[in-house]
């Protein structure tokens, strides 16, 4: 199957990768490359000289094209595009900020720029920018999210609906089913996060990734929503935060809650206590930590199958 | 098409309206039945004696099969149950309490029971209490709602692999595209509320259908999340829950706020301000009000034209 995404990426699957923080180095995305998805370096962990080792090293890894995602409010986004635009980068995926910004500048250097929004408004916001796709990125995701809460079944038609770019659906997707359900709703194609961070690849910690594998349903919830709304795993971090909310904390009593460096802490440290554990809500179907390309593999059988037990209505 | 939900039910579509309080009279549930999917009655907003006119109703304006929808925590729920065994009601669906109650003795009368759960673990026990099928519903539907938060994407698929019985999607399902989605997920079929409740047969008020219609994403939102979640329009009544949730209120403030009748004096009277406007996220897609005809036979078409458009990965 070849469709608009495929084409516009030049890739043989229709699947991003998530570029999660501290899980997505040269090894993940080239990993992912190699097995017919696209790649990304996560730069919102990286200093713009660690992310240019990082690409030197994917290149040298895979001969498929691979992009990095960029959350725009990091603090070093200027250096960072830079060594995108001097490494040649093909594709940004640009998170967390305005698309405005940038994306006219890297567009003028060939870049292809794909936005992540949550809301049909923003994906609209982000096609006056220019951008060549969205990422459409439903509640069920892990991490930093949107304020509206909107989940993935009930955004990707929405979106769909506003834009006419080529639309890829994130959140809940682990599993080929799930990726043909986000095909079903309008979407192009799918990033998947949560099940990339606890591939082999991934350079999360393997207490992090441990522990992601015996979550339960309902072991993940959104906190911070009056800051920035946050998926996180239900640790002692998370408790603490929850207690503050539920007695009514104002924004300078959780950021000192908050502190600093809690997802290096957590997710690449392996402080399953103090540290922020980012993860969507679908890792409650991940049982093991598995090879991406045994991953890919599994994600497209069960696409074939899910799609072959499908029948008209008459 | 016919599966095993259409079979246990003697349906020809596997589309099961929702019970939503206030909304679901003799007409809109005689007219989901008579064009193919199955209409139910909603009890939680009737007494006894008025459900057993609306059965009588009901009977008369459908040779086809009807049920009830049965909120288990209701006070009258003892006299609700006696008014079905008598009046000879084929199938029940029961939501909001404890399976185990009531499901042998409707079982003993021959009655269908489908239990509707937010977890895998609440289907495993409903399951345990010896039901039919069991309806699992997403974080995106309106009204009461699970406290994990797990949306239709993420739930649907946990669900399936927890228990055999036939499984009904519902949650953010309001177009075929969103039905075949949930199918792609391993459901049976759906359970539709949010679009049923906007229909012209439906008993909600004017105003209610009216600004319903005229919602944007994220206009609604889960409240009461350590009472009893809600999801609700961001109305006056919705800010004052929320302003009380923010400054910390405890359980008492909470109940005093919402005092008694606000669901009937929203939806049923059409008080946009005072009055407590359950509806799921999908109304953002939901743009007129139709008649069920209209709805269900869009529905079909929109999931034959997006079955028509998958591709199987090669």
């Amino acid at each position: 199957m070849t469709n608009r995404l495929t084409d516009l990426l030049n890739i043989k699957y229709p699947v991003i990768q998530g570029g999660m923080v501290w899980c997505c180095g040269w090894r993940l995305a080239s990993a992912v490359s190699n097995s017919g998805g696209l790649g990304l370096l996560g730069a919102g962990s990286m200093s713009p000289e660690i992310l240019r080792e990082h690409i030197q090293k994917c290149r040298a890894a895979t001969a498929q094209p691979f992009g990095v995602n960029v959350p725009l409010i990091y603090k070093d986004v200027e250096g960072i595009i830079q060594v995108i635009m001097e490494e040649r980068i093909p594709i940004v995926v640009s998170s967390a900020g305005n698309p405005k910004t940038w994306t006219k500048q890297m567009k003028d250097k060939g870049i292809t720029v794909i936005h992540v929004v949550s809301s049909s408004k923003f994906a609209q916001k982000a096609e006056e920018a220019g951008v060549d796709a969205v990422i459409a990125e439903g509640f069920e995701a892990g991490g930093h999210n949107g304020r509206e809460e909107t989940t993935t079944m009930a955004l990707i038609p929405q979106v769909r609906r506003a834009v006419s770019l080529p639309l890829i659906a994130a959140g809940g997707i682990a599993t080929g089913s799930q990726m043909l359900a986000a095909l079903c709703l309008g979407a192009d194609g799918v990033q998947i996060g949560t099940l990339f961070a606890l591939s082999e690849e991934s350079s999360a910690s393997p207490e992090f990734k441990r522990i992601c594998t015996e979550l339960k349903e309902g072991d993940t919830q959104l906190v911070l929503k009056n800051l920035s709304p946050t998926r996180l795993i239900k640790n002692a971090y998370y408790e603490k935060i929850k207690a503050a909310e539920d007695r009514g904390a104002n924004t300078e009593e959780l950021l000192e809650i908050i502190g600093k460096g809690r997802t290096k802490l957590g997710i690449f440290e392996g402080n399953l206590i103090d540290g922020e554990l980012e993860i969507g809500q679908v890792a409650s179907l991940i049982r093991k930590v598995e090879s991406v390309e045994a991953i890919i593999h599994c994600l497209i059988d069960d696409y074939n199958l899910a799609l072959g037990k499908l029948k008209p209505l008459l």
